[in-house]
Formats: C-alpha cells, sequence, structure tokens
C-alpha cells in the first residue's frame, strides 16, 4: 500500500484547495471547482492516494471514470491501482458499439454511454468521479456497468454534497462509497 | 525513476491493443481507439510510464492534459511525477475565468481555453494528449501555455501519425515531443 499522504489531517485541508465559485453555472448555485486541487502537486496526491487507499486491499480489475473530471482522477487510480481504464462518456462520444443508460436531470434527461466490450463479465470495477450530487450520473453508472455484467467493488469521490444523498443513493444498491470531503448545501 | 514497463520491446507492444476503426467518423479515416490500451491493464501501466519516462530528470511543475482522453494519460502523469494537472477543455467547459486560443480544423474553427491563473509565471508544464495527427489542437495548447507565462518542457502522445506532420510542427517550437508508436495513414 503506498501511503503518501499526510492522512487525515492534510485530506481535511483538501477542502481549501477547493475553489466555491458563487451562483455558477446559474444563481444560486455554489460550485465547487476541483481544479485548483489537482493543480496543486501535493493536493493532487494527496486526493488520488486518498481515494485509491480503501481498495488497495481489493482484487479491482479497472476503474471507470466519468467524463470529464473523473477521467483525470481515475486514470491516476488506476494507474496505482495497476488496474486498466474504462472510459464512461457523454452521448456519442465513444467511438465503437455503445450501450447507453439515460438519468434524469432538473430538466429532461441526458444519457451515459460504454463500450460494449469495456468489460469482459465478472471483472471488478470502481467508480471514480471528482463530486456526487444528487447522484444521478453515479447511479446510471452503475446501471451500466451492471448491465455490462460488471461486479462493482466501489464508488469514490473527492467531494460530497450530503443534503442532496447521492452517496447514500449508491451506497443503497450496496456499493461501498467514499468521498474526501463534504460541503453543506449544493 | 520508475521503470516498470518492459522497455522498448513491450513498448513497440502497445500497437497491438489500439483497435483501428475503418471510417469513423467518416469515410476514409481509420480510427485510432486507445479505450483499448487503457482498459488493459498492463497496457495502461506500460503506456503511463513510458509517457512519463523522458521527463523523470526534469523538474515539471504540472502536466497539461488536453480534453478528454488527454485527462485520463495526464493524471496519471502528474501522479506519477508528483506534480499538478492543468485542464485543457473545450470552449465553455472551465468554471472560472479562461483565455481560449482558435485553431483551424478541416472546416472551420474551433477554441481551447485554459483557467487564467492555471499557471504561476515560469512553471514548467508538460503536455499530454492521446494522439498527435496534424498537430492543430497540440500547436494551441503551446500557444495557450506561452500566453499564460509557462516554460514548456516537451509534449508527450501515445500515438503519432507522421504523414500528418503534427509531431514536427510541435517541435519546430523548440519543445521536445514524444510519442510512443506510429501509425501510416490519417
Amino acid at each position: 500500500m503506498r501511503r503518501d499522504f499526510d492522512g487525515e489531517v492534510f485530506v481535511r485541508g483538501l477542502k481549501d484547495l477547493i475553489r466555491t465559485i458563487p451562483d455558477y453555472p446559474k444563481p444560486g448555485i455554489m460550485f465547487r471547482d476541483v481544479t485548483t486541487l489537482l493543480g496543486d502537486a501535493k493536493g493532487l496526491k494527496t486526493a488520488v492516494a486518498a481515494m485509491a487507499e480503501p481498495f488497495e486491499g481489493e482484487r479491482v480489475d479497472a476503474v471507470a471514470g466519468i467524463e470529464a473530471r473523473g477521467f483525470i482522477l481515475g486514470g491516476a487510480i488506476a494507474d496505482r491501482l495497476g488496474c486498466g481504464f474504462i472510459p464512461i462518456r457523454k452521448k456519442g462520444k465513444l467511438p465503437w458499439k455503445t450501450i447507453g443508460q439515460e438519468y434524469t436531470l432538473e430538466y429532461g434527461v441526458d444519457v451515459i454511454e460504454i463500450h460494449e466490450d469495456a468489460l469482459a463479465p465478472g471483472q471488478r470495477v470502481l467508480i471514480v468521479d471528482d463530486l456526487i450530487a444528487t447522484g444521478g450520473t453515479a447511479d446510471a453508472a452503475v446501471k451500466l456497468l451492471r448491465r455490462s455484467k460488471g461486479e462493482i467493488v466501489g464508488a469514490t469521490f473527492i467531494i460530497d454534497l450530503p443534503e442532496l444523498g447521492g452517496l447514500e443513493l449508491v451506497k443503497s444498491h450496496g456499493i461501498p462509497c467514499h468521498a474526501l470531503v463534504a460541503f453543506d448545501g449544493h
């Protein structure tokens, strides 16, 4: 196990590296911008190490990263865990045959896709994204990976917005979930 | 220096992990799909290690990954090099104040953007993407990073399409460039 982060104290310090942008993308939303954390060498290393850490004792065959910020973290976590990386992308972005999963947005629906041959049956997959809010995307990722006959090892995020209940939604599928920091509000 | 790839022989073997999709996204194009390589545990580790390796003796303050596949590789390379990660994104995707750079496509123009405070002056940046073709995007990334007062350490790719001249274009700016495998045609 690679422990190149300074434990809980520094993980809590990650919160200070996240920039809050009020009223983005629309009035009333406090947007949590992780680019300031990712751009910090120690912040990136700490986040990646701490996100990977709960799953280092387990068999993980692939990390499934959710487009786009989940790609940055997911690539690094896959490299640390010594497994493959599978992109979960927005509709129409993958070049080969895909299966798609709809999920509900505030207004209307959206679709995420995975290559239909991305997983071999029974492969154990870890879901990675930067933030979980209502959990709509993560929940769609769970359905997509299960339809691909994958077994989901867990899901790991930097930020949880507990008031929106996303982490509890994913946990309700029997999936171990971890987030490093939590913010009030949404 | 972490040498957990099996040297040149295995790097050449990476080529077999890349799927070619004929006539995608349009007739006459042979699309080189790296998702099959990224999904392979040894393939991902080898690619990331070999892409990082030429820059491991240098001071690198940040990896700039180009959306979206450059995020997967760039996150892992930044984690290996112990530096930060900066996203270079398509227009309208970054939440804070940005600077943009136009580049020419076959028909029309497109724009990539970076946060205006992503770099401190003099920071040394490594550009990462999965593939270089004509080099239009990479060339725009070079201009954007230099306008941000960054110093460019190099650029590293999995795939080069030498007939399209992109690697030579980026090298013409005095930037060391590396690609792991080359394919004929475009």
